[in-house]
């Protein structure tokens, strides 16, 4: 999460304040209590505006989510990297800092919030398997790239891209899950030691 | 998931119907449209039971919690092995299974359902903490026992247990939320592999 937060831009604009709100209400709420008369209590203009916008909860939820998932993308580093192992260690430093910041993890939450309606509904589900999707490929071409620099063994890219993604996911979900930062700095330093092992070729370990 | 499910135990007792009942009602709908109504449509005695057993459904929903999380630590492979490779193997072989039964993946789906609401809700969130650190704990016992035997690596086993906990985790909250297994044998493969390269001593592998 960059230091503006997922609001930063255009924070005046309508959609943007939709959002806002909805992601205030849910972090204060909690998904199962929430409601578009909670979401207007965060909205700084009329409550009226909200459903011009939306047709009811269930639609600014599906918006929400695509709004959340963008700012998710737009945050995994992709600046370009010369090394290989420097960009793969840059990706599992931002999914597993050393600690979380609060608005990291008010997003973590929000976005975890969602999931649990996943599997009852495919719109959902599409969100989720796109942002996966769009994760793990971005990583796979990390570690393919450091095959073809002679820093990784020859690997399954996406294989272990998808391995590295789903521990990523999974240490972030306990985090907000269990309240304990634990199962986040475990997941990192052997994640750390995964990549040594596993993908660094012998003459660099 | 053993073949008998989660409603094993005693299926005509009051307690585990309205359990069974709750576990299918939020796995028609969902835990946003989750309610006592709809939880009484799936149980075959009176509602008003219901009401006499718990004050609510969020007292009954924490039951419930609780009711899944010991089945799932019932379920976790304890029995005796010798061989600490082998029972290691099977620990991610259950949770990381080829393909997912209909009841596995009924019952993952249960779990991340109410996992959302942890961040919210204390007693939720001490839930998935006892769980997590049941399964993290059995897991590190198991690798504990492996570098007493010279099988594994002086490895630190919290930390290495604590990091698998979390890619099986992961990927099985991927799995029900995208709807694609492919996370799950992503995961398994890439697992086994740092078992291979991370935890076996150089002669074994």
């Amino acid at each position: 999460m960059s230091d503006q937060g997922p609001f930063a831009s255009a924070p005046n604009e309508t959609h943007t304040q939709i959002m806002r709100a909805t992601y205030e209400a849910l972090r204060k709420h909690g998904y199962s209590e929430l409601t578009i008369q909670r979401i207007g209590d965060e909205f700084p203009k009329s409550k009226s505006l909200i459903y011009q916008h939306y047709d009811g909860k269930d639609e600014l939820l599906v918006a929400f989510l695509e709004f959340l998932l963008e700012r998710f993308r737009a945050d995994v580093p992709t600046e370009e990297f010369d090394d290989a192992r420097e960009h793969l260690e840059t990706i599992i430093d931002h999914g597993l800092p050393e600690s979380l910041g609060e608005e990291d993890e008010a997003f973590t939450t929000a976005v975890e919030a969602l999931r649990g309606q996943a599997p009852h509904d495919e719109t959902y589900r599409e969100q989720y398997a796109r942002i996966n999707e769009f994760y793990r490929e971005r990583t796979a071409d990390v570690i393919h790239r450091g095959i073809e620099q002679g820093v990784f063994r020859e690997v399954d890219p996406e294989q272990a891209a998808g391995f590295i993604v789903a521990t990523i996911h999974g240490a972030r979900s306990q985090r907000v899950s269990t309240g304990d930062h634990e199962p986040v700095l475990a997941a990192r330093r052997e994640l750390e030691e995964y990549v040594r092992t596993r993908l660094l070729v012998e003459e660099n370990r």
